[in-house]
């Protein structure tokens, strides 16, 4: 019954040669892949104005400036990814870069921030996407919690299904939204040129304003910067490419990066030309499409858009996070599940794990994740400015031809990220703080798990660790609860191995029992010798335990293997399990795991 | 760990040989046992009170007859009781009266009756003990529900450390109530015998009452009766007193009924005398103390006390339910595990059973289990009715010397309990209709899990089912993962058995592995036959599954036995398990569960 759900959710398992048929065209990239690059753009702008309203309206000019030098960022960051999609075509991004020309704890720095940022990026947007909806529809604003749980459970089984499937179905909101916005800049500069909006709305730009700082520009910057936050994902998810990958991964990083820049920048000026100031109730994208339209069909139209684009940008943290933790699971940092791929091809646990830790993270703030935005933004600029930097090394080292140029694009970009991680450290240190404890605490983790997997290759190899001893002969203890056709089984099958001693075991709780039940073995089993261990704190373990260790002391010394034989019966219906002691399970797993002993389990089937 | 939390909640193990000493004397038996009877005097009252209100303050003279009827109830039961506990002085009450009796299924009712009357027991009584404390302390009022989670924990613990011990410390509160009533008494009385209470206070006996009729009567009669819950638990509990133990329950049942008769009917007459009509924020002791002693020292020790005896009114559930569990284990009806003696010679899977459930009440219904108390009163008036049903066809059938006084005491037991029982359900259906969705419910999971312990058994005895084929032959199926030392161990070990064959199976996910493995294969371990099954879809289990089966085609023709040995490393700590594919799990439980083959699992314990 559970497959047949898996099934209806999922759908038929994928044989691994039909990985080629899972991988993206350009189109369908572009959509899953920039959705919460693009999603910003609903934030972004007013971020900065928000930062800018602190010293007044007359300020709002400045988010002209401010966005020209998003801008620059932005290209910055695009050519630099550009150029690590090339050098490192088989995705891993930030990670892959940092760790080659770093080291490795740089590597792992970018690795955890990464991981720990997808899973914000997934608790973010869902959560603001359901706050979108049910601010349209406030009855439902009780049930915010469900509601953003159940998108998540949704985006996780499109991703279980995989990645062309969710594809072809999220593409279509993603393009919604881009034309929604295309729409709204178009109208609203034609509207500008015409002269259709008053020029006395908004302050000339250069007006002097009191109270202005370098530190307040600083953290208006910082805060339009997080809309640049997911231009990192393209090359994490090279994998995911039509071939030739790193060809159509650099393409659609382009497009993403034109995109990017024109919403961002449309949006900006016409807040910045229709006057707009921030208010809590509405959105300033809002506010604009109202003044630009009118509260007709087109306005709804963008509202609508940019609400599941919110949920959308999710996916993106779909498309990274398994392909990152593949990476990091091959070079054993994290366990070794993350490389398996499941069903239809995706690495599934990789899908499952994220699903589940943005739940945790929505449910545990109660669907409020608002302040976790900085210590997500901060999250994506320390692997920004860490991949720039290994770049930069790598040009400098290996001096390909035209290195300079390439260089010094990487060197722009590295040096931006960094100002603007440490302009986050500095204006918003009480919501990023937790970057310092959790960072440290993850790596130290990763290095833990490494340090395992390392031990545990190295017990295993054949050629490292001592020659098993050879096996000169056997002897087998069969614990037997009473006369029954099940001890009978286990028996008869400890007899056909050729054991060189087989000694049954009966653990009665009391000293009456102990006589009848050895005279009743005498006539049943003459051939066999029976141990009774009186136990007279009702203990199976601890006697049995204690006998098999005298048994083994004395075994060991000739090389011989003591085998547990446990004859067990299965009931016929899972819930029949309760009805029965479960001492052979308890009994198994004590000796496994405590003693050195081979365990043979002899099922008997029941039939009714 | 944790088995030295263990040893400081419940102490260290004690012996078989020592469950003597775990034997109540006839004082502490008095106490843990009539608690739950002698806590009713706080609330039975009362209720007679509310029901007479309906009709007006002048009918509550009508209290004093009514009394008279619940005496005459309680004089029937407590000698009824004390037949039984002779007639079955191995305990088990109305179960086993009504099983040897009126048959099978009047034993199950009866039985099934009882058990859901002790989790009511606790879940009531513990919610009525923490709201009294928290209306003393309002500020506690939020947290009722942990707080009464807490106290059945406690009473839990208590239990689990043995009977002896919880009598030890619960027989004081138990003790100081009887003494704060009779004093609350003697005082009331003294005060009414010499004339300082004004008899205007109430209406005499016999006023004409508008409105009264024998409905009303009726259903204040069956209010009062709840004060009379708990009388049975004495006979449920006899294996828990020193021996003679019917000697001494039967003196303890008859101390228990006077105790109870003089609490009760004292109370009853002081609310009549004092004029007393019961309000919602006030009990009607707590206003009779109030009226005989003013708020003072003595006021706060008898509303002190009485919260405690509420509370620990649940103790007598926690007496009787497992010995009740007990004889329905013995015969098959509930999960033997119900019979197994815990390291304190309690029955302990039956008193953590009774706290779970309780707990799940409590949670379940907010700590507000007021409305469960009707469902609680008809829950023991019908193995009341059965159990002297019981003896009235155990009296008739015997006939022993002087049997008909006895018979005549059981029926009218019997006559009075069946109004009672009739009574609730034409009363109170309301609040009773679920005793007739449950009841049937619980005696059909009785009789199927009768069947199924049956069936077993059958299955399991060597005369009844066809004798064990016998095995002429081995052959050892090896999963191998790898070329590791893991499997160099299962390998030698397959070896020493002198298995007929053994083939190892190698389950690559990609083809262009396949040879590779052949080749190493070969070198490494020429002797034994290796077979690759390539798995498209990156199952381990399925195919091996279906190889398993082929091999076990054509081995039970021979009559020969498949056994499976895998390989399994054991981590040195238990974090270490999720950093590993757990394949060796999944496929013994799959294996074990769905096909008939022997599986041994060879241990490789990590030692890093």
């Amino acid at each position: 019954m559970i497959t047949s759900i898996k099934r209806i959710l999922i759908g038929r398992p994928l044989k691994s040669t039909e990985l080629g048929e899972q991988k993206l065209n350009k189109t369908k990239a572009l959509a899953i892949l920039s959705s919460d690059a693009l999603s910003s753009v609903a934030y972004g702008p007013e971020q900065v104005l928000i930062v800018l309203l602190t010293v007044g309206a007359a300020a709002f000019w400045y988010s002209i400036p401010i966005a020209v030098g998003v801008l620059a960022l932005l290209t910055a960051l695009i050519f630099s990814y550009r150029q690590i999609i090339f050098a490192y075509p088989h995705g891993g991004g930030a990670y892959v870069v940092s760790k080659e020309n770093l080291g490795k704890h740089a590597g792992l720095v970018a690795g955890a921030s990464l991981l720990v940022d997808y899973i914000l990026t997934v608790a973010v947007s869902v959560s603001a996407g359901t706050d979108a909806i049910t601010s349209a529809f406030p009855s439902l604003h009780p049930y915010n919690v469900p509601i953003a749980v159940v998108f998540v459970l949704f985006i996780t089984t499109l991703n279980l299904r995989g990645v062309t499937e969710s594809a072809s179905i999220l593409a279509y909101p993603v393009y919604l939204f881009v034309l929604a916005i295309l729409a709204l800049i178009a109208t609203g500069v034609y509207k500008v040129a015409t002269g259709q909006v008053s020029p006395d709305l908004h302050a000339s730009i250069g007006t002097p304003v009191a109270g202005i700082g370098l530190f307040l520009l600083l953290k208006a910057f910082a805060s339009g910067s997080s809309a640049l936050t997911g231009v990192e994902a393209i090359s994490n998810a090279i994998p995911n490419f039509k071939s030739p990958a790193p060809n159509n991964a650099s393409k659609t990083l382009l497009a993403m990066g034109a995109l990017l820049a024109i919403l961002f920048s449309g949006i900006v000026f016409l807040a910045y030309y229709y006057g707009i100031s921030p208010r809590p109730e509405v959105t300033v994208v809002s506010d604009i499409a109202e003044d630009v339209f009118g509260r007709n069909g087109v306005y709804y139209f963008i509202q609508g858009t940019t609400a599941l684009i919110l949920i959308l940008a999710a996916n993106t943290g779909y498309s990274a996070f398994p392909l990152l933790a593949v990476n990091l699971a091959k070079d054993k940092y994290i366990p070794r599940m993350f490389t398996v791929r499941g069903d239809r091809l995706g690495y599934s646990n990789g899908i499952l794990m994220l699903g589940l830790l943005s739940i945790v993270l929505i449910v545990g703030f109660g669907g409020k994740t608002e302040h976790l935005i900085p210590l997500y933004a901060v999250g994506v600029f320390i692997p920004f400015t860490l991949s720039q930097t290994g770049m930069m090394v790598k040009w400098f080292r290996e001096k390909p031809k035209g290195w300079k140029s390439k260089f010094i694009i990487n060197t722009i970009g590295a040096c931006i990220s960094f100002i603007v991680c440490i302009v986050f450290f500095l204006t918003k240190f009480g919501q990023v703080w937790p970057v310092l404890i959790f960072l440290p605490v993850i790596i130290w983790l990763f290095v833990r798990i490494h340090a395992h997997y390392e031990a545990v290759a190295d017990q295993l190899r054949t050629t490292t660790c001592e020659p098993s001893m050879p096996i000169e002969g056997n002897v087998i203890i069969v614990p037997v609860a009473g006369i029954t056709h099940v001890v009978e089984n286990s028996l008869n099958y400890a007899k056909s191995l050729h054991a060189d001693q087989i000694i049954a075991v009966h653990i009665p709780f009391e000293r009456d029992e102990e006589a009848a039940f050895e005279q009743k073995w005498q006539k049943w089993q003459p051939d066999i010798r029976l141990v009774t261990l009186h136990s007279p704190y009702r203990s199976l373990v601890y006697p049995l335990t204690k006998f098999i260790d005298t048994v083994q002391r004395k075994a060991s010394e000739s090389h011989y293997q003591v085998t547990v034989v446990i004859p067990q019966f299965i009931p016929k219906k899972a819930w029949h399990h309760i009805l029965h002691n479960q001492s052979s399970l308890l009994l198994r797993a004590h000796l496994l795991y405590r003693r050195d002993v081979i365990i043979t389990t002899v099922p008997y089937h029941l039939k009714k």
